[in-house]
């Protein structure tokens, strides 16, 4: 099954033709607190277990597509134009061939993310998702969100899981074609949680996220328990989002990254994303839970660690990393 | 089943009371290169799966026993008395009552240990295999070591290995009263292996190994692979043995290491032995890997790493770790 066919079985009947000539959405960050680890589906980015994520309010990337007379896309992130060999422009003008009606058809990209880049909040994912919402709107698509959600994960999994402001899940889905792997909102809030970014790297990581999740697939010793532990914590980290159960939350959500990790860790070659630093923190994170103060992490393809915490603990929490920053997903803005 | 049962197996029929007032011996230190972790019989020490190690030569322990007229018994390690509440002499005390012939039977125990005691050489091994073969001597047992060995695992599972010199297998076995649970010599020799200890910490381990391993199997959601990664891993560790194939040797110990790792870091709560060194050690190890240097690692329950090369490459890692302590397993001493 290819991208285009799933753009035609959406799109099959929007109108494509558009008067717009720019369209503009923001998409929200996402941390994911149950992981997406490992594709059923390379090409469509169709994943091996349903996962569960928190956005980031107002920290996302804001865009703007237009249409262009030119000979070839521009991009432009953060004020700055990208080099059309980049590895994220190659990835955003593959994404864009998907919607041109032809060849001659060239869009500008113009996108304003306000999270550091390589802190390992996965920029790619509201850029996916803003964009696809930008492009909605230039083409007058009108499709529901649930379907963006599908478009989106064609450009980067996680992307699905942008469309929304709160706890997302994104539902792993059967189908070949992937109609049925979308995401959807939970129906649920935690105005006081917190999540602290804690950022120990922001070189470029040694191998991507994509690569890395791939190796685990295909060679760790410890990837078919992947989703059985899944479908635990899941079940699990919904229960403790319903009954605000911070400590099972918080727990659930470490263990499952950490279990991430671990399955990395046994892929050949060995995958180690921590750095001395990632280590140094988390022995001080479990230091302070052991002493009484409720902090638990979680950690992506990446060196960084995301503190979870609750807004009573702010304070405490600040005298212990005086360099993190803080975002609650929650808080009306 | 309970250890006394064993010992009444093996020593039925042996001569008991001793005209020695003493027996000396001494056992080497081991590294496993596929690890022991998981208890089947807590009691009996008795491993979920196979394990392969290397003694250490002349790193060891020097153990003389004594009969002595005195109320309890005497522990004497690296010419320090050691009092008999700690930890090191309840087990050691413990493992004599199973050999006293009636309760006024006491002992001396002269330990002297020539590793360092926590840089995670596993100490208790070679201390309770002297042990036992120092006992053989005293009682005049005559056992082979085949039974030694089950004798010696009764005080610490590993400690079954440090009856050779060599590489050694302790083969799981699956009767209830651990009879076919012994070690053995393997019949290969490796002139030019080198054993590097990179000695971060001495500080006391937050857990114990015992209790580490403990609740990795019944917490961790991945240790049910750990016996099927054994499996492989033991057979192409024998392979790599025979053939003196250096880097297959290597990475399979590493990968068993980093596995063994990966199903603690799952443990529920997880249990990480690494400090911020051992990272950065790990990447060192990989930097200089991937420049064609050929040296892997392995890592017990702590967070020293040692360092498996070939003598060809001594200088070489001298120079990357000035602090190295090496150690020629086959040199003859």
């Amino acid at each position: 099954m290819k991208k285009s066919d799933v753009i035609k079985t959406l799109l099959n009947h929007r109108y494509v033709y558009t008067e717009n000539t720019s369209g503009s959405a923001f998409a929200p960050a996402n941390i994911a607190l149950c992981k997406y680890w490992g594709k059923r589906d390379i090409e469509l980015n169709l994943p091996v277990t349903s996962s569960l994520s928190v956005s980031l309010g107002e920290k996302g990337a804001h865009t703007t597509v237009s249409l262009i007379n030119a000979s070839e896309d521009k991009i432009r992130i953060n004020e700055e134009d990208i080099t059309l060999d980049t590895q994220i422009a190659k990835r955003l003008i593959e994404f864009l061939d998907l919607f041109r009606s032809n060849t001659e058809m060239h869009f500008a990209i113009d996108t304003k993310i306000n999270i550091p880049m390589s802190a390992g909040l996965a920029s790619s994912a509201c850029s996916f998702a803003a964009l696809i919402q930008a492009l909605d709107q230039l083409f007058s698509w009108q499709l529901d969100r649930i379907n963006l959600s599908i478009l989106a994960r064609l450009g980067s999994g996680s992307a699905c899981r942008s469309l929304w402001d709160g706890f997302v899940k994104w539902h792993a889905g059967k189908e070949e074609d992937g109609m049925d792997s979308f995401a959807e909102l939970l129906p649920y809030e935690w105005p006081h949680l917190c999540v602290g970014l804690l950022v120990i790297s922001d070189q470029p990581k040694p191998i991507s996220s994509r690569e890395a999740m791939q190796k685990t697939v295909n060679t760790s010793c410890y990837y078919k328990s992947w989703p059985e532990k899944v479908k635990t914590d899941l079940e699990v980290l919904q229960e403790a989002i319903a009954s605000r159960d911070f400590d099972l939350f918080g727990s659930v959500a470490e263990s499952n990254a950490l279990a991430m990790h671990a399955s990395m860790l046994t892929a050949n070659p060995p995958i180690l994303y921590w750095l001395p630093e990632t280590v140094a923190m988390m022995h001080q994170i479990w230091k302070k839970r052991a002493e009484g103060l409720p902090i638990y992490f979680t950690q992506d393809a990446g060196p960084n660690l995301k503190l979870l915490f609750l807004k009573t603990d702010i304070e405490q929490v600040k005298k212990t990393f005086p360099e993190i920053k803080i975002i609650m997903p929650f808080e009306k803005h």
